[in-house]
């Protein structure tokens, strides 16, 4: 799956990974209100207003760049009606040979981490049979457990040719509070970028690892050290546009084969609409306002990495 | 939720959880096969197994302890099904009037954070109606964020009167390689203690915080130094039983009140009719071996702390 996502890449010419993170408010009025008339102001309205927000927002997008990265958070807080969504969210971007990326952000003791890449990347026996729960491509992992709560995920990774990410460096304001912390004299975030290059090690395609890295566009001067740290693994990096990282904050995320980051923006694209500079575009062709969002992204990151030549 | 909690453990003089985390093999056959033959050998079929199972477990232990602590991973590995029967297993906790411990370990930036906080401890907002997803009364989070990935749940627990867990030393072999590194001559466990003890001051109950820890049982020395940290959080210990804790190890998790502690065993409670020592309960009375499995761990438990004085 890291070979589909760096051939992807390239032919997309766009290391960009849409996140649809739907949030209510993003979501133009006619489409909310046409599902509340339908299932009423209800978990299952919601539902249906996220999804009908997806689907135009994914028919728009998915030619345009490799991956999309759907935040289970923002569906897990509706419930089983939101996970429902999540569900076809993610079986709708394959069906259009989107890489999904499942942004969940689990981990546990061992035998925990274990069920949760069963039901992410893996599949589950169920008597003779074994069937796959949510299917990602790629998974999130939080590192807090250590190699015992990752193992489980890299195991998986390699029978099903799927991927993680795990955090590193996290884009939030207060990430540093423990991540920075010294430890050794090395803040914390190189440590755990060192094991993600250990781990990484038993789990390679041809030139990039299944283990891949989050570190964020908001701290470009780590991101500048964990690439050298972690030379094969592909660094994922949230934080650009809304959160405030630019195409020239992330040159040095990238290898000199111009490969190695993937850079996701959520509400930058998926709401665009609502941003002065898309504002022509209008409620009715918030889709389209997305479209354009992730071209200005594209040639923003590229043209900041032609520059570095 | 944190007065009933230690109301509960005082009436049921049990300071101990039954952690649900079902894997098929530990279900009797005769279960999953009456399930597969409703079901076939499904996603549907398991969950009707889990479900038959659980309700048993429950049935035999509800009054004998003050909460449950229902493992999300267990069930999030057979998809939405098992989700479905994650939601089915807290709602019938709560009708036997338990306290209901979501062990999701979520935790993320902050929008990302009050998604989960509002999907697990809160509720959401569609359209003017409100509805809570899950519903649970506490839920345990990663702190691998920092101060903005904890608070979006600390107000919600202070608008929902409901609680928290945040990992500090968690059980597990490797939890040592990053949460024991020392940072300024302290070990990094320390110092997300002292944010708990922090964090927690603002959101108390009576005498203890609404904010409480996860610290294994697996590493009493430890427990010991925590338990000075953080004098007003109440402790959730993993680890008790077959992960190798023991009554004796635990004491110090305590205050001097008695209180201040919880202990979960999983495995070695729902499990317990495949242990020799509970062997004579046979397949059909495995829910009273889980009860007399619970009586034994809480005699442990308060024998120790009597020996302490």
């Amino acid at each position: 799956m890291i070979q589909k996502l760096t051939e992807k890449i390239r032919k997309t010419n766009a290391p960009v990974v849409v996140g649809l993170d739907p949030m209510l408010d993003y979501i133009p009025g006619y489409i909310t209100e046409k599902a509340y008339q339908e299932f009423g102001e209800t978990l299952e309205g919601a539902a249906e207003a996220i999804w009908q927000f997806n689907k135009e927002i994914i028919d728009n997008i998915w030619d345009l760049v490799p991956a999309v990265k759907p935040q289970i958070a923002m569906y897990e807080q509706f419930g089983l009606e939101g996970l429902k969504v999540f569900k076809k969210t993610l079986d709708y971007c394959k069906e259009k040979d989107l890489v999904v990326i499942g942004d969940i952000k689990r981990g546990d003791i061992g035998s925990t981490s274990k069920a949760y890449a069963v039901g992410h990347l893996g599949k589950v026996q169920v008597g003779g049979k074994s069937y796959a729960g949510f299917d990602e491509d790629f998974a999130t992992v939080n590192p807090y457990f250590g190699t015992d709560g990752i193992k489980p995920f890299i195991d998986i990774c390699r029978q099903e040719k799927k991927g993680i990410f795990i955090l590193v460096k996290t884009s939030n304001p207060s990430s540093g509070e423990f991540q920075d912390r010294l430890a050794d004299g090395r803040p914390l975030y190189e440590i755990v970028g060192e094991k993600v290059a250990e781990w990484g090690e038993s789990c390679m395609g041809d030139s990039y690892s299944y283990v891949g890295a989050v570190v964020g566009a908001t701290y470009p001067e780590m991101g500048k050290v964990l690439r050298r740290i972690m030379p094969k693994a592909y660094i994922l990096v949230p934080g650009y546009g809304a959160q405030g990282g630019k195409g020239e904050d992330l040159v040095d995320f990238f290898n000199e084969d111009g490969l190695g980051a993937v850079v996701n923006s959520s509400r930058g694209i998926i709401a665009a609409y609502k941003q002065e500079k898309y504002a022509k575009f209008g409620d009715l062709h918030f889709g389209e306002a997305a479209r354009a969002a992730v071209e200005d992204m594209r040639d923003d990151i590229m043209s900041a990495l032609n520059r570095r030549g």
